[in-house]
């Protein structure tokens, strides 16, 4: 009586992880170091000294029945706290404890949003480029993804397409700003746009549609972008957040849902996350890492080696003819593939060992991803490569 | 477009929550010393000391990178295989590392064990006295929870009304040995009689039944306890195991699911978890503690004041009269309340500032649980005040 359904996702392949399990196997021949590996989001820069110390000093000076206890299903209600204030601070917010629910990241953190605000059926409409996780994060729910096509102008919102999409069927809309894969951070004017018109729509179909903002990335801006905190310009807006990137904790999986007060039943969205999380074995992220994230909770990584190897790779993609837009934030660089087939594309630079994510599983065919959260020695010693590769493959001259 | 099926959830109330709360608020009001709290399951020693040692080290001598980087979605695969190596040790079981799931404690393995084995409208059998939460742990995969009657004589199954309800529509049956609420330990003679049973009915129904068994509290066997290791009796089984009693770190969310490398599908089952959880927003344990635990993997904390309490207690309740099963192991115990119905008796019994839970939230209506992880000294100060309630309010002499 095995489950068929799951049984069957086990066909469904990662393209990143075959790529990377690829690099891996090519590093242990010609060596790792040999290997342009632009697989993987992995951060690359250690998480900061003041949260290993607080991890160390919870150890040696806590009450370990307290410090390993259960906390409460909607995560330790102090470190709730500090998390409304934080929030409240950066972004002139008005969160209270109430409306904060602590998560296993990002991924935790969609999963019982998406519950929330959605019945089996409803669709929930996301923006190509999108992380491809989103069709398990969705559609598990028993709700129906729906992908906007994308606006390769700039990968800001296909607005055309999206209110066309925009039926009285669709219960929530997904965004991922800044974005992976793309790097784009969605401007003011276009979070205004989309308030507007979602606003607009929920008049005329007369319920809710909730934005529910995926933003792992939010603490990696480049310089001069145009950032806002997409709560507050919609009321009926959830905000998933993850330390994953900005404390480079990915396996710690640590985050929170924010739920913006002025929405619909914004009391209670968080309790009910904690019994979406009796069915779904949930139940809290590490208690200690919750308190331990709390002591850093302004603090971020040393993330400026991501803006470095972006201008350096930006630069360099131009400069060779790629067809590119600058992004914004995060670790990613979104470039057209310089044919129309982006897979043959990945898999001559293949040749060259450089690993690029071809981008049809993103939702945007004809395009790689390219992750720099590798050291900008690496990235550097690139460059060259992707250089020979424009020119010898397909005849590039610069 | 709030999901109403979970909102609704939020009526729900808990008598274990609510009854410890009160006890909170009591302790607020005279003291909490003076309050005789056995509502809450919570272990009362701490974790030992080479657990907190492991935590530091690895905080002070490893990469960071490495110690809090993405660990594989079925977990760190070195962790992997050292719970492989240390069942295989202890028990003579033959499993591999492709056998072992991480999960966020016994919650998490439960919550994809079900998923793997079942599908939507399947029935899912268990054994009064259960455990409450088996109905969300249940219920929310899509799956039915029924309840065998239980057998009060001595907790251990009601082989009749078992086969009673092992019906062609029975996908799995979960069991819970050692037994919250009761305490009782399944014998070898249970488990085989079980087993002989469930392999007689896959045969005449042509399907698989799973027996997927819970096992928090499979280190707290008392002395001369016949505790057998369920997997080895049953080819179809999956074992659910936490740290959060036998390593006290509850709060910390770690655990496993074990795959008996005999059962059908046994190689794909810990891949299929990795699958659900990409549903369900778990995606592994945090890293660190993982690694933490894999270090001191066959330790435990000091487990011992768990049986002392339940000798006095059991000493006690017997002298006075009620009707009780010695425990075998956990920190429960499951008396007989002095009346028909034991909710009127913990209301009671709160008049004397005992917190004892009514167990009808159990389905064993008539009996109330007492969790005595609790100091020893408060157990030793309860047994005078539990005989002034049984003289006083139900008349027992002794």
């Amino acid at each position: 009586m095995i489950n068929e359904h799951f049984k069957a996702m086990l066909n469904g392949k990662s393209i990143i992880r075959e790529l990377s399990e690829y690099a891996t196997a090519r590093g242990q021949e010609i060596g790792y170091e040999n290997v342009f590996d632009f697989s993987l989001g992995n951060p690359s820069v250690p998480t900061t000294q003041d949260y290993t110390d607080a991890v160390i000093k919870l150890h040696q000076e806590e009450n370990p029945m307290a410090l390993h206890g259960y906390s409460p299903s909607l995560g330790n209600t102090e470190v709730r706290g500090i998390v409304a204030d934080s929030l409240n601070r950066r972004f002139g917010m008005n969160y209270e404890t109430k409306h904060i629910f602590m998560t296993s990241g990002a991924a935790g953190a969609l999963a019982h949003a998406i519950r929330c605000v959605t019945k089996p059926g409803d669709e929930v409409l996301t923006f190509a480029p999108y992380f491809p996780e989103y069709n398990p994060y969705v559609n598990e729910t028993g709700a129906v993804l729906k992908v906007v096509p994308a606006n390769t102008t700039n990968f800001q919102v296909n607005f055309e397409k999206f209110e066309e999409m925009l039926t009285d069927k669709v219960a929530a809309v997904l965004i991922n700003t800044p974005n992976n894969p793309s790097g784009a951070v969605y401007s003011t004017e276009t979070i205004e746009k989309m308030a507007d018109l979602m606003r607009r729509k929920q008049e005329e179909y007369g319920h809710d549609i909730f934005l529910i903002s995926d933003e792992p990335y939010r603490e990696i801006i480049f310089e001069g972008v145009d950032a806002p905190y997409v709560t507050k310009y919609y009321d009926n807006s959830i905000s998933c957040y993850s330390f994953s990137k900005s404390l480079s904790l990915p396996g710690e999986r640590i985050g929170y849902v924010a739920v913006n007060p002025k929405a619909t039943d914004a009391d209670i969205i968080a309790v009910m996350c904690g019994q979406i999380s009796r069915g779904i074995g949930h139940n809290c992220p590490s208690s200690t890492v919750q308190q331990a994230v709390a002591k850093v909770i302004d603090e971020t990584s040393d993330l400026s080696v991501y803006e470095t190897n972006m201008n350096l790779l930006y630069d360099a993609l131009t400069r060779i003819g790629f067809e590119v837009v600058k992004p914004g934030g995060t670790f990613y660089i979104f470039p057209k593939a310089l044919e129309a087939d982006a897979n043959a594309f990945s898999m001559k630079a293949k040749e060259y060992d450089l690993i690029l994510v071809p981008a049809d599983n993103f939702g945007c065919p004809g395009y790689f991803r390219m992750a720099y959260c590798i050291d900008t020695e690496k990235v550097e010693r690139a460059i060259p490569v992707l250089e020979k590769f424009a020119r010898e493959v397909y005849g590039k001259k610069f």
